[in-house]
């Protein structure tokens, strides 16, 4: 008698991700490319490494004193006090008020469900996030797990090819009562100061609790303290929040899960009690976070030479950025390309958006090959010096043919 | 005005876990020894590394050809298949038939977090869950957090100082259709092949599904094959199970959350269907598996030679922790404890029951600041030269002044 399967009734699971990235590594074409890659990529195509990490990757493992033991389920606590020290900086009030605090999570997805967990138990008055859409496919699914309602809303106007301040305001007014703001790339807001005092104004009145996203401090400006600027306005003008930190991709380590739910709050004694549910939230998910990403980090983080290597490093990545955006600009320029394509050097960091409607993305994929996210947010570092001649009169062609 | 916190009505948590820890190390008794520690000791008192895992961290972290990109969402593939391999054999039969497939996880509670979110959709005839007592802390809250009902149960019998096989066989008998069985220590069991075949049809008629932890293998015998023979069994007779696999403790890296979540389903179809969704929960709960221990483990398993110098070290583990075991016992023979302590020397494993009841243990934590859980597990690998006679001492002491 042959027996049943326990998993009889379990279907083949609708994937979340990936397709995109699928289809690309399945085409054979020759000029295949693919730009939503979510790692800064170095001039020679390889994901980047922070030089420094190389040094030290090596130098610790050849550390005999290290003890190898389970990390704390809150994680390394020399990691997340330097973690904290670089969002909200050293000299930062609130740290030295003791109501600023962290949880060591595996990496950024980490940081969300930890957050996310404690919201759905914690913060029960609303279950409505909104979230910037090109999160949305990361961490919207966390939320919406949980039972949340997700909204997504895009700093990006595609008809004025810029970033529109407006649109988080609104977001904002139409928000009902103590929903959630899911924030990323908050440097990308473009808010002027009177922007900002009225969004927070509209905040504080709903109680609308703020949840940011900073993914890779320093990308966006080469200044640390500049990429989290709004962020310490906001601790400065009261709020309470969540903020996730990774720092997988300003140092180039990608693959170890180096992430920090970092919490605001009012006083210490409200922070103490959001750790110690957060450490019991944590105590299930993963029990003890990886540490080989954080110790590398904290041994730079804690050395000013080795700090002062990493921030030069940054700058670099940086300036590169802004090169391939002005090749990419000024090859379309020569090319004829119409239109203003001011808006890619507009923006800052590694991924911004193209700015091209979706016949123009449909023509870049079918028929130029060249894999495009959906909303045309694409990784300029994945431009270099072998692909931007291909890539650009693809852009040019797509422009001309596939204008619906 | 004061602004109001949103954290205002977050209670200070229940702390999980810990408490004994906490107590261990805020005592400043000279003599204080803590017996419950998770990982293995090596002879100087600290946490044991594989020295064949000291040579590969050096020479991973020198070599420039490696990549640190985000591991895929199910993990290092070649992790994974090396994993499998280890534990249900290079030639096993279901292997070839591709019904064995992996979760390369954040640990071994990454592994029971995401099986348990696949049972609570998947599985939902019945919410109830046995886990063995000792993992019950650890475990047992996973389930309890997502709707089962988690009720313990214990091999260790207190009376007859042994481990028990009738209680296993009392457990799926008076299991509720459909229950999940997570059984640790398998080795530890005791039943003989006719006590097994009685368990597996009990199991079988009342569908009930196991749920295997197999935290170290090769800890219990010296011999990896030995340590998971019985696992191989209930693949051989057409069960389906999930088993939590870490190879943090017999590699000795504790800190890198080295988990996989092997599936073993009666076909390929069922597999890929189970992995599928298996995917999609762990992309949501930590998206990329760290990577560090990871590629360590692989390059060992990979390499017939260091695969042998790991395999030697296993073995000198297991000697000494048998070494320990028969001085503990020796020990307190000369000291003319009262009782037979054979117990000790035939248990197997870095974790043991010591066999003392509460009033003993109390008396041992209280007076004699020997820290030692309420079950009385201990880990033996803590004993070691400078503290075996204090130890001793103070159990015979605890048996002679403390019965109640």
């Amino acid at each position: 008698m042959p027996t049943l399967s326990v998993f009889t009734d379990v279907p083949m699971a609708h994937k979340l991700e990936g397709s995109l990235l699928k289809s690309y590594k399945q085409d054979d074409h020759p000029n295949k490319t693919f730009l939503a890659y979510r790692v800064c990529m170095a001039e020679d195509g390889h994901p980047w490494v922070s030089p420094v990490v190389k040094k030290l990757r090596s130098q610790i493992s050849q550390d005999p004193s290290l003890n190898y033991e389970y990390a704390p389920v809150m994680g390394m606590k020399s990691f997340i006090q330097a973690s904290l020290e670089l969002l909200f900086g050293k000299h930062s009030q609130a740290i030295a008020e003791n109501r600023v605090g962290g949880v060591h999570t595996v990496g950024d997805n980490g940081a969300f469900q930890l957050g996310a967990q404690f919201l759905r138990t914690w913060h029960q008055d609303s279950r409505v996030v909104y979230i910037t859409s090109f999160q949305k496919e990361l961490y919207g699914l966390i939320f919406q797990d949980m039972g949340f309602t997700v909204h997504e809303y895009s700093f990006w106007n595609p008809k004025q090819m810029c970033m529109d301040p407006n649109i988080l305001i609104n977001v904002v007014k139409q928000a009902p009562c103590g929903s959630v703001l899911a924030v990323g790339s908050i440097a990308d807001c473009k808010l002027t100061q009177s922007q900002w005092i009225k969004l927070m104004s509209i905040m504080k009145s709903k109680q609308i609790f703020p949840f940011f996203d900073i993914p890779s401090q320093g990308f966006s400006s080469g200044d640390l303290n500049e990429d989290s600027r709004i962020l310490r306005y906001f601790v400065a003008q009261g709020f309470e929040f969540f903020c996730s930190q990774s720092l997988s991709k300003n140092f180039g380590i990608y693959d170890e899960g180096v992430g920090v739910l970092a919490v605001v709050a009012l006083s210490n004694q409200h922070l103490l009690c959001v750790l110690s549910q957060l450490m019991n939230f944590a105590r299930v998910l993963w029990l003890n976070p990886p540490t080989m990403g954080a110790r590398i980090i904290t041994s730079i983080l804690c050395n000013p030479a080795l700090h002062g290597e990493w921030k030069h490093s940054l700058i670099r990545v940086v300036e590169n950025i802004m090169l391939i955006k002005e090749k990419v600009k000024e090859k379309l320029r020569l090319l004829g390309t119409p239109g203003s394509w001011d808006h890619i050097t507009d923006q800052k960091g590694t991924h911004s958006y193209l700015g091209l409607n979706s016949q123009q993305l449909e023509y870049l994929v079918k028929k130029k090959h060249i894999y495009i996210p959906k909303n045309s947010r694409i990784n300029f570092t994945s431009i270099n010096a072998n692909n931007i001649d291909y890539i650009t009169q693809s852009i040019n062609e797509a422009v001309l043919y596939a204008t619906g």
